[in-house]
């Protein structure tokens, strides 16, 4: 199930429609990097897994509107705690990482004297 | 940073570890399906960013202890509620995926009469 392992744009898309209703060009927009491709597979796998409807309206150009449902924004929650405790602990994590790499042994290339 | 986004492996460690200390192998017979070379990268990465404490002890043979610290026992309370949030919600999802599918239009395949 995509909510045991979020793919790369699944939480970024989330997090953008808690702000209501989205067009793709106006999540696009939003979500510096993403390509076109990638948003519109997050969007149909959010789709599919039922955590995003997805409007189509019979204008010209056609217009389409993407929001989270009720699981949506349960998994929106859920991403916030998670985004939370990664800065909560981020300045942890460098130092752990500082001490880690601190600890290897220094592994010395002899270039030799060619 | 690692928490932003779990490997395949992560959180299903950071499970195990609930029970308190574990010792490689331990871990390895509880986690069935992961290559010595995974649970070695998992345990590495985990270690290096603080969430896991690795504790050799000299004896023959050697022995190496793996335990939760600090931000390894809130990470694994993060990972509970992902849990029960997908177990919460399986149900949902898979009629979702249902309705989905046969939402889409069918495609038929011409075999041809040859």
């Amino acid at each position: 199930m995509l909510v045991v392992r979020p793919g790369k744009w699944t939480l970024v898309v989330i997090s953008e429609l808690r702000q209501g209703t989205r067009r793709f060009n106006q999540l696009r927009r939003a979500m510096g990097g993403v390509s076109q491709k990638s948003l519109t597979m997050t969007l149909r796998e959010l789709e599919r897994d039922g955590f995003v409807t997805r409007t189509a309206f019979a204008t010209i150009p056609p217009r389409v509107d993407y929001a989270l449902t009720e699981i949506g924004v349960e998994l929106l929650h859920l991403a916030d705690q998670w985004r939370a405790f990664a800065l909560r602990n981020r300045d942890a994590v460098n130092e752990a990482r500082d001490r880690f790499d601190a600890s290897q042994p220094l592994i010395v290339i002899d270039e030799g004297d060619d």
